[in-house]
């Protein structure tokens, strides 16, 4: 490759009241109007408009995953796995992500300025769920022609999008890679986003989220980011990075200062993030991810299972050995829930020892694995 | 037993001006005055006064292990294990057990009255260290003239003194029993206590400490004990206890109340710490438990070594399957350091799925085992 693969963000809206299009209709039963997302994609729609790769990121993700923009700036998160030649191969593939719902990365969110007010809707901001990424996501495709999805691939929350894909729209579907994810969260999961709200709830600069006229919840939020990035590592992991390595070489400070490389490092953590997202779509966005459960629709009566004695789904299932967040045992919980609903799975746990955060670790099993399924299908043209 | 085993609170003071008793020295090299350490005790020293089994209390403990008060309220922490007939045995033993330096319930910590300016300490309490917890109960014992010891015992933190007891002073200890402990904190434990000092020192209420005079850092320190709550439990103690089960079995919220009860639970946990807590306190002994470091004192010139040849600690090491805050990997490494050493060592790991906490939890494996243990010793009187 002599020439950067570049990307740009553009913006999709919907249910925008002066098209006299409708509201879009939540979950919840609340609506929202004026909806934005903010997409970027790589490589060419096919004639057959069936060669999209969607792209799902995890909770703080954006839109932007592959490639450089053209006034610079990083190479996307997932840049190792997309590109011309890589695992997903943009040469073959129409490659597609979008910002979700409720982030603060372009699409709508609770930044966002609310039409009825005209200021941003802070707690106004209606909850939205993982189900309703997916139908803004869904509005995006049709808005682009695509009505058949070669593959929905994504880690995390991204891969919770995939599963909710899959329980909901089958019949598009052919491939399918949730990676490092879950079919509902467990109480430890839950634990943990609970005192990342918390600790942002509690910061008196929230102000019951109305801080958008003044200073946010930076103190709140560097303290969640702090809790969600050691749940992302492992104890391996951290050993390996850190140990007990002191920050001044010489000795203890015998105080309150950071003492410890790990202590220093989570304080960068934490400030360094407060400048790139939004507190308020941090807590929308883990009380989605606490919410989602598409177990009982993977189990029961779901159009999956319906529609699996039509079209199987192709899936690849991954999760890593040191993932304490989403352990293992709950991949082989999904896998053997597809396999009973009659699905076409393959399944690899890899061993290593980055924790929740390894499919964003470039390293070689992941591309690997993710271009060797995505060649094997016989489906579309791909 | 027909009456009920009662416990009383007494308190000990040394390094007193008054008393022309010379400043407590610390590892810091700071020094104190006018040391006051709340202890309990149960059962009789008997008349070589070598029946003494001395308990060591974890990070937010105190020091009523067992008994009753005769004014009433709640049983002591390790009810369950010390009384008459119980594993550690007050028919046999003389059991002591003191609030550490630095705490906040009964011994001098940044929340008592600093003489030099007739006002609590705050942050001009000088850094403890676990080295120094274990000097303060020396000081105790030799007021109560007690020169040998039959047994440490103690969990977590209390683990930690225990091992800081064999390091220091070897030759006045027959047996130890570290349980559920660590020779020192990995990253992934300094990360966790540092989130919990961040949360409390990010509270304006905290104000570098200063809050005596006005309202504590309650919204910080409750979120730094729901950290604490998640790591003393595991994912399967949560699943079990919690899973998905609602607050409200109707439905979701769709907003930001306790929707899950495992988020009411650890609310409460928060807002119970903060009535029974002092916030310094837990920023001094989470980072004299960071700092606590004995492996190399326990490989290389220790006087445990130098003693080894001497005279050997009977060791029962006791470690729980589920604890990922001090997981079995470094109760095996204390194992193998011991026996390098030379030690006498007895190692069990219990499964348990109930986390770190387990050895606080009444359940008949760990009374079995530390009641054969004391009783197997040829040690002493008992």
């Amino acid at each position: 490759m002599n020439q950067p693969l570049y990307s740009e963000k553009q913006f999709f809206t919907f249910a925008h009241p002066a098209k006299k299009q409708k509201k879009m209709r939540l979950e919840s039963g609340a609506e929202l109007e004026k909806v934005t997302i903010a997409w970027e994609s790589w490589g060419k729609l096919n004639e057959k408009r069936n060669n999209t790769v969607l792209v799902l990121h995890a909770c703080t993700g954006d839109s932007h995953a592959a490639g450089v923009y053209k006034n610079g700036g990083k190479e996307g998160w997932w840049d190792f796995l997309i590109g011309p030649g890589k695992a997903i191969d943009t040469e073959k593939y129409f490659v597609l992500c979008s910002n979700i719902l409720g982030s603060c990365m372009g699409s709508t969110g609770p930044a966002s300025i609310n039409p009825a007010t005209g200021i941003p809707y802070a707690l106004d901001f209606p909850m939205m769920t993982v189900g309703d990424m997916v139908e803004a996501q869904k509005k995006l495709l049709e808005h682009l022609g695509i009505d058949t999805i070669h593959a929905v691939v994504g880690g995390s929350v991204g891969g919770m999008q995939v599963l909710e894909w899959c329980a909901r729209y089958p019949e598009k579907i052919n491939a399918a890679i949730p990676i490092a994810t879950t079919m509902r969260h467990s109480a430890l999961a839950i634990a943990f986003n609970e005192i990342a709200r918390q600790a942002i709830m509690t910061d008196p600069h929230w102000n019951k989220g109305e801080y958008y006229q003044g200073k946010p919840p930076a103190t709140g939020l560097s303290v969640a980011r702090m809790v969600g990035h050691v749940t992302y590592l492992s104890d391996e992991a951290m050993r390996r990075k850190f140990g007990r390595r002191l920050q001044n070489k010489e000795s203890f400070s015998f105080g309150f200062d950071a003492d410890f490389q790990v202590e220093s490092y989570l304080r960068h953590q934490g400030s360094k993030f407060v400048e790139r997202f939004d507190a308020n779509s941090l807590l929308y966005i883990t009380k989605a991810a606490d919410y989602f459960n598409v177990a009982e629709r993977l189990t029961a009566n779901s159009p999956l299972i319906d529609a699996g004695a039509a079209k199987k789904i192709r899936y690849l299932v991954v999760s890593y050995s040191s993932d304490w967040l989403y352990p293992t045992y709950q991949a082989r919980e999904l896998v053997h829930t597809l396999k009973r609903s009659g699905q076409d799975v393959s399944f690899v746990e890899i061993a290593s020892d980055c924790g929740h955060d390894a499919f964003l670790i470039p390293e070689p099993t992941l591309p690997q694995l993710l271009g060797g399924f995505l060649a094997g299908g016989d489906n579309g043209e791909a």
